[in-house]
């Protein structure tokens, strides 16, 4: 294997691939956009070069159309020249059944892969993967979704070095289309199909993160990975058939509006903005006193382009006089219905904020229709706001003078004083719903309980920080001491927006000197945005039952090997 | 003594007084507004009848026509009968320079007041006094001006208790005018008198903070004890001749307006607002780790009421279009101007925040013209921003595409990562300026070093809280174990703002239980805004070289005898 590693790290400085792959970040420490977000950024993850183990998982080709052909997802696009680039016959190898890869995955002894109807040992490949050990992610399964969204793996080249490891070929049976049993009695059933990447926090609703070294390799997060928080069953919505009601206070012509209607009717507006479950870091609260709910790590968040109309437009196409004191808020229903018979999901905004420009009901994600999991065909996007009242699969707007009724508004998603403990009577009413994410910033690189080499001096940390209301990040700063002394992160942010509309996440990335004399390191990363607010240093005082909006300092400790 | 005591607690419950100074805190854990701010809570400040200490400078009678008379400010006004009230002629005892006077002010053993022209040893009656301490402020000197603020001292029988501690009768030249020596080589020859009580933290210019005890007296700050902040001499405005121009960027119609065009042409506003130094609790920071700047202790923050015309108006009538993309900025000037020969005071803030509703150019503060010391005849007053963009004596407005270029929006008033320390650099072009403040709040009373005796079981703090961009005060939290546990505090807000748009601040009480088993305790107040943020913990995240917005939790220790 040695001679593989050799050949891609003679490939690494300089060649054209890693040209392309030039650092996003910029070093600085201004507050002004740094950043350079466009759509080939998308389609070209951006890759760390300053730190060699940030470059793979896009140092080859993709050849994700055995994936998508296999799952049936959808077609390949136009130029993934898959055929190409399909492993070789190799009559001399044996044949593995899909159970014998699976056999070696993570925490195994040799760690297998397959690539289309290739089996490869990878094992004394992971250290020398320019992707460090995101190759682990696939460890016993297909690479082929993974490369279908790094879009760089399109290269013969790539596919040779891959050769190298061949160690098989997977039975011709376990490439097929595999049929999902469907239990008609189960609301569930219907679920997209998801990228095996996703780390699914539950099962049914479907709830899952980003695995946290993929989040920060795409200032927009490919709608793929983009994380999921469903309340209930995903359902199944015809577009052709799905129309969008405006009703309600102050609403002079009520509109029922097909998706072409819409569509067709309002300009077209796209706008970045992140997405933060109110969850987001509930471990972590968890860790400091016990709380209730779903157990979030840090990747509870995405962040995506959207196009739509602005909801403003519509309410004013509707008769809604902008200036209207009465109305209050806007309720906002989706198709997604509790199986139980109960009610659909919903929730509410404030009047104010839809009327702001910011809010557009979105048909779009990231130039494609939003999938299914992200509320096909129609999503409420309201920047700045915690992701419950982003309405997905968005049927129905309603104007009045209280906020919605919904449970989801009124018996869920506020934050209770750290006074209020288990088995204490909540008494919802007494607190505010959430609407406004405070600041917040988190690492996604490195992972607790990672392992440094003291001779590497330096650790790369990588992460993202974001604040509610528009708020723009001013700073990121990074630890090794508690909070002693502070290191100021080089930061990516979207250079269409200002720090007073600042809807999209901000990407950090640092280089930090690994401290002397200790043989563990607490990195700490807290944020600031232009209010000056800051994160709190520990869970003491934001600390609620719910376990809501954890935006305490972020810690990981890392081990470091002499 | 004793019996003037009794007489006192007699009086206390129930009587006509007590009853008309109902609290008007409401025991609520909920976050809906809860206060009672009227015009007539300003000209009678509540007290806390829960706790006896709080009662007195508001249980006798305001006699301050001496004071006021001596001074020369301004005209009694018609409620205060003092002739009828004026202490007796006392032949009987000795007359007493004011020199006298001096030598038993705080600290001494006996503690001598004036009203008018008696003399008083009030030693004995201090702890009786329902409004505890704070007579002390008076200490050695005329009880006059505090009197003239405490409008429940207009009673006769406050004048019988007072006399019963006359001890003699000021010289009648100590009465007198005192005529200022003015120094015409001096710039600051012209400042106007202040209040007494005023807690100078610099002369010249004259900064200072309102005393802590009497801040939290008063939903609107009473305009005498507004803390000042002034970066220049105060300058001598003629109103009659005072103009504000209107010019620049997008505007069509330049204005230059007198200060009557500007009342008699646009539609008066009110608004209550709370203005906060970017300093404010700077000593507080300076403890965790030294800074440079004025020690401002953590009353340098106040709110009144703001008559005056809407921003956006005047600049609308001037032919600004709102969505003009081109103008970013709005520059204001001020009358005051650099004795040196140097600039006018200067500063900026955005237009979209220029644009907004409750930006007013305001003539009026708490109903009067606004005084000298806070930016007679004209102060633009920016609901939500920090105290230095809030222009006095303003005379100009000008409409730009780049912020300000004066000295106090360039290289000041931005606040530095706390990895700049004392001799780096100052790259003042890589920290934006501050424009809306972060959340807030801190003790008022009790004050660092107050000892309480363990019989009394709980202990009264009280404070107020705050944050910037009109994000409500959601609560308000109490701990005394150094923050595992924390209790609600009752707020009062004012029921004319909501949650979203709350400019004016938050106070809060509080009946807080003294711990057992210790001889000291360590109270710590933090408060949760709409947007969900809070305070950081200690300084260690927000530490900067020039101690601007120092917002951690804030901790006061109180002694606790047996």
């Amino acid at each position: 294997m040695f001679h593989v590693t050799r050949r891609l790290c003679q490939r690494r400085h300089p060649n054209p691939l890693s040209a392309s792959l030039a650092i996003r970040y910029q070093t600085t420490s201004s507050y002004h956009n740094t950043g350079n977000t466009d759509d080939k950024q998308y389609s070209e993850p951006k890759n760390y070069s300053a730190s060699p183990r940030f470059i793979f998982f896009g140092a080859a080709t993709v050849l994700g159309y055995a994936y998508y052909r296999t799952f049936g997802i959808r077609k390949l696009s136009a130029d993934a020249q898959f055929k190409d680039l399909a492993p070789p016959e190799r009559k001399d190898l044996p044949i593995y059944k899909r159970d014998d890869v699976k056999k070696h995955g993570k925490g195994s002894q040799r760690i297998w892969v397959t690539f289309q109807n290739g089996v490869y040992d990878v094992t004394d490949f992971i250290e020398s993967h320019p992707g460090g050990d995101k190759i682990l992610l696939a460890a016993g399964d297909a690479v082929d979704p993974y490369w279908q969204m790094y879009a760089q793996h399109k290269k013969s080249e790539v596919l040779e070095i891959l050769e190298e490891m061949r160690i098989g070929t997977l039975d011709p049976n376990d490439i097929k289309v595999e049929t999902k049993k469907v239990d008609v009695n189960d609301p569930y059933a219907n679920e997209p199909v998801r990228h095996p990447a996703l780390v699914v926090a539950n099962h049914k609703p479907f709830n899952a993160e980003t695995p946290p070294t993929l989040l920060v390799d795409h200032f927009r997060t490919p709608n793929e990975f983009f994380f999921v928080r469903n309340h209930l069953p995903v359902p199944d919505v015809d577009v052709s058939k799905h129309h969008l009601q405006v009703e309600g206070l102050g609403v002079k012509r009520p509109l029922n509006l097909s998706v072409d209607e819409l569509k067709n009717s309002f300009a077209p507006v796209h706008i970045t903005s992140a997405i933060q479950c109110s969850g987001n870091r509930r471990a972590n609260m968890n860790a400091y006193k016990k709380v209730q709910g779903l157990m979030w790590k840090e990747t509870a968040i995405s962040n995506a382009k959207w196009t739509g109309v602005r909801l403003r437009d519509l309410l004013i196409h509707s008769g809604v006089d902008p200036n209207d004191k009465q109305i209050k808020h806007v309720h906002l229903e989706g198709a997604d219905k509790d199986p139980t018979g109960g009610q659909n999901y919903g929730a509410s905004i404030p009047f104010e904020k839809a009327m702001s420009p910011e809010t557009i009901v979105a048909y779009k994600m990231n130039d494609e229709d939003i999938p299914r999991d992200h509320g096909a065909p129609l999503r409420l996007i309201v920047p700045g706001v915690v992701g419950a009242r982003q309405v997905k699969w968005l049927k129905a707007i309603r104007l009045s003078d209280v906020e919605s009724p919904s449970h989801w508004q009124q018996k869920d998603y506020r934050v209770f004083s750290a006074s209020v403990n288990a088995g204490d009577e909540l008494k919802w009413e007494t607190v505010p719903s959430i609407q406004e994410y405070p600041i917040q910033s988190a690492f996604c690189i490195p992972q607790p309980g990672a392992a440094v080499s003291r001779s590497e001096e330096t650790i790369d940390v990588a992460g993202y920080a974001w604040s509610g209301g528009g708020r723009g990040i001013i700073r990121v700063e990074i630890s090794t001491d508690g909070g002693k002394t502070w290191q100021t992160a080089d930061i990516e942010q979207d250079p269409q927006q200002d720090q007073e509309h600042m809807w999209s996440w901000t990407l950090f990335k640092a280089s930090v000197k690994i401290p002397e004399g200790v043989d563990q390191m607490e990195l700490v990363v807290k944020a600031t945005d232009r209010s000056y607010n800051t994160q709190p240093e520990t869970s003491a005082g934001i600390w609620n039952i719910r376990g809501l909006l954890n935006n305490a300092w972020h810690k990981v400790e890392v081990k470091i090997k002499d």
